[in-house]
């Protein structure tokens, strides 16, 4: 049991921390010091101290355990994270037993994606619904699966890698090998490429795109509109292989959510007879960042009610 | 509990029927003589018939119950087929209630793709493996997708509708109303219909495209060199989504196997990073048309498990 958990987020820059009640409250929240691309060690240093402050701010309250969110696979029985290209030094480290063992607390990993989704789905946009996918449309494209409240991890942690759907087969190249990655169309990167390739201006940050698109820029627009057809496809692909109730979009694109929706209910209407006839939730998240932070301090907290 | 169970396959032109034990054996199979587009009662009384002389053939033994596996979306709690284009009269009937009724025997209804991918799992392709997809390449495309040893239905049981999935996304219009479906290139149909495009000749079936692209025809391979290109975008699609360990590939169109493989191998590796560095087991399923019958007949015995 235990009256509340940890959930830690490693994504990003920096490390984040938030002790979580058993109901959903978030108590506390805190900030590492440590950018987390500054070495293993000082990163690990950095995420038990924060996670002692939580917990020595909570006193006469049982901790029930830490979840950890970390952009990567993780190899889930063996609490080891095998590829994470964001985090030097974590690649096949045991990052679980390095740090339970100076917590003296259970500690659970878990992919951040995967950790944003079971966050919406425990007290976000998802409360009450057992079956959904999060799409998180960031720097790339993060996805997780929610079956039956769980989430689907697939033989190698490796399941929801949603940003590597294909919508155009002969498209623009992706680092993962592939062409026309719904990522190289619908992330924060993507517009900020695309602003590029059309003259818009070198090294707008897709805010800027997005504030030009609002103040009427036609190619602006024209960006969003590409945004939303290749979410349609994206979307449209996985209402007819999961028929879920719920398909949510969060990450910082979702602030231009009002112009690429138009093109993204269109293109799944044309892709998917399913939505046409029988409309799943297609919405934004709820819980912004702090998704991945009630999903991570949910994993311990849902382990102890086995 | 129960010694055996009765797997139905409503699927195709003509009902089947066989009786299966508790450990996998196919010990009776009889065929139907009803035609399954020849009416709605006289189907339900053929089948009840069908049922009927399996378990008078089997004294002493004890029926755990009957499965059935139908081409179209089954409503699972309430016992009743809400679509079903290739089945005049059942749209909306309690199919499950009537034989029930008549049989005085528990009845489960499933998708007949869903069925198959279930049978692979329990006595064919995908025996011990826990997670599983099945593509059925024949008329259309059909998916089964089996998550934790169930299979996955989604809100409505129109999960794995996996035949719909864009690969082209400017491709040939399909009868869903999207354009480039994976059916449209990967089934048996599409090997005609491409056949007839390239002035291969009017009319010709699968086979004969086969036999034509043995002989040495340029044409013909290229229509396989396609059928590849597209299972290996929906199948990279797959792996990028489930990371399952396993992926298997049924229906008449496998017949062709040894002509799709490297197309579909190649577009693969390139599609999925995942394929690449950690390739999941892509491979022909192994009961052929039996394998609706057995997941069919696995429905009760599974049910009587729990």
């Amino acid at each position: 049991m235990g009256d509340y958990a940890i959930g830690v987020d490693l994504g990003g820059t920096n490390l984040r921390a938030a002790a979580i009640s058993r109901d959903g409250k978030l108590l506390h929240k805190v900030t590492g010091a440590v950018p987390v691309n500054g070495g293993r060690d000082a990163v690990i240093a950095d995420m038990v101290g924060s996670i002692e402050t939580l917990r020595d701010g909570l006193p006469g309250q049982t901790l029930a355990g830490v979840g950890v969110g970390i952009p990567g696979f993780i190899l889930l029985d063996a609490g080891v994270v095998s590829v994470a290209p964001n985090l030097p030094g974590f690649e096949n480290f045991a990052v679980r037993d390095a740090i339970e063992k100076r917590l003296g607390a259970m500690v659970i990993l878990e992919n951040d994606a995967n950790a944003a989704a079971l966050g919406e789905q425990w007290m976000g946009a998802g409360r009450d619904i057992e079956d959904l996918v999060l799409l998180t449309l960031g720097t790339g494209i993060g996805g997780g699966i929610i079956a039956n409240g769980r989430v689907l991890h697939g033989a190698l942690g490796m399941a929801g890698e949603l940003g590597h759907i294909t919508v155009s087969p002969n498209g623009y190249p992706c680092g993962c090998g592939n062409n026309g990655c719904v990522e190289k169309y619908a992330s924060a990167t993507a517009v900020s490429a695309m602003a590029q390739l059309l003259n818009l201006g070198q090294g707008l940050s897709s805010e800027e795109v997005f504030h030009l698109a609002k103040s009427g820029n036609e190619r602006a627009r024209m960006i969003f509109d590409t945004v939303g057809d290749a979410l349609g496809i994206l979307l449209g692909n996985l209402i007819n292989t999961f028929n879920f109730p719920l398909y949510l979009l969060g990450g910082g694109l979702t602030a231009a959510w009002e112009l690429f929706e138009p093109a993204m209910r269109k293109e799944l209407a044309h892709r998917s007879f399913i939505y046409r006839n029988n409309p799943p939730r297609v919405e934004r998240a709820a819980l912004g960042g702090d998704a991945g932070l009630y999903g991570a301090a949910r994993l311990p907290l849902g382990r102890t009610l086995l």
